[in-house]
């Protein structure tokens, strides 16, 4: 790794949400001189929450150390991330080398699990932010939010903003302006649904009547992470 | 397949910019009884743009039917997908029994190199719009394109608002806001220099002279598309 080389990891997991990382991997790989790497504990390939199969990952153990360490979100952060203790450790460790560590959507129930985001306000997917608290994070409703060195993205799509936003602190804006026009981030969402404030009252009771099913098992799974967490510290 | 499945069809080839289909993607497997489907003309691995493996593709000519077909873009348009002949007839085979034939980006040129833009109105990346002229295509500006039952989206991110538009039509408003709300599309892009209107003047000049040294390469790969497809009809 060279001098000028921005090391940007993205730890990734079973049953990642895929966008919550090729929306910010687009925009960070046009940064000049970035090395933007994907990895995962067994490296090799990994399967997103949609099904699609990402190969060649390299393992997070070989990787020395990061300027950046980026956490995406997914059904698979509770079934698989928060529940395994090589996984943390090794998001504990890089977490140490990094300038920045950062998260996508449900990714920053990850960082917290791994207890990296004790008393920071953090973002979060808006139908999980609550989750946050029993890792003794602070649920910030930011689409993009910054607390000392963490910065965090809220749901999904929120991770092209965040990595804009990143680019900024890592170079300058004018580096992230021309990466904005390369990629013609000029969004003109047909709709004004994108958040429980703007959603017609009908799209968002049907949002949480599919996701109900789901909470109180998440909701255990957070609160079992947080207690080992707490018998780690 | 059965009755009440809504078959997408990415269609992609070595060095496809990988945002362009992995935004849509997402938007379009939260689709309720979508099967969206990544497919090359050898199928098995694809490597994008910037060095993400894709592994898992379908072959393209093992697919019947669809009910959409999308071709993202990507430097390997020019590179690759418009001077494959399997691959352009594999198009226009999947077009004929399509719903909507769309793209995002430049994946706009190989529709045009498919001969399946004469006359109608398509968008592209804001940069390489007028290599769509070749092929008979009217170059239009806008971010979401529709003319007949093509739908064209510009540059990269504008997959995402393609998608939601693409939903609407596909099934109905209500169902576009919900993938909207669960994706948490509110974009708050940091700077507005997302399209050549918006972006501050020398940063436009920065991108334009980043991309001068292959606008000759990519008009010629172009004119050699179009006189191909001239022979062919």
């Amino acid at each position: 790794m060279s001098d000028q080389q921005t090391v940007i990891v993205f730890a990734l997991f079973p049953g990642v949400t895929q966008l919550d990382f090729t929306g910010p991997y687009q925009m960070l790989c046009a940064l000049p001189g970035a090395s933007v790497i994907l990895a995962s504990r067994e490296g090799g390939n990994i399967t997103s929450n949609e099904g699609i199969t990402f190969a060649g990952l390299r393992r997070l153990a070989d990787i020395p150390a990061c300027d950046v360490v980026c956490v995406p979100g997914g059904r698979g952060v509770t079934d698989n991330a928060i529940k395994d203790e090589v996984f943390l450790d090794e998001l504990r460790r890089l977490a140490g080398t990094a300038r920045y560590v950062t998260s996508v959507c449900t990714g920053s129930l990850a960082l917290g699990a791994a207890g990296l985001l004790r008393g920071k306000r953090a973002a979060c997917h808006w139908a999980w932010r609550e989750l946050l608290v029993p890792f003794g994070a602070i649920p910030d409703a930011g689409r993009v939010v910054r607390d000392g060195n963490v910065v965090t993205g809220g749901g999904v799509t929120a991770g092209i903003d965040f990595a804009l936003t990143l680019v900024s602190k890592l170079v300058d804006e004018k580096t992230a302006q021309a990466i904005q026009l390369r990629l013609e981030y000029n969004p003109a969402p047909p709709f004004n649904a994108g958040s429980p404030d703007t959603a017609p009252s009908e799209v968002l009771a049907l949002m949480q009547e599919r996701m109900e099913p789901h909470k109180a098992r998440r909701a255990e799974m957070v609160a079992r992470a947080a207690t080992k967490l707490g018998a780690h510290s």
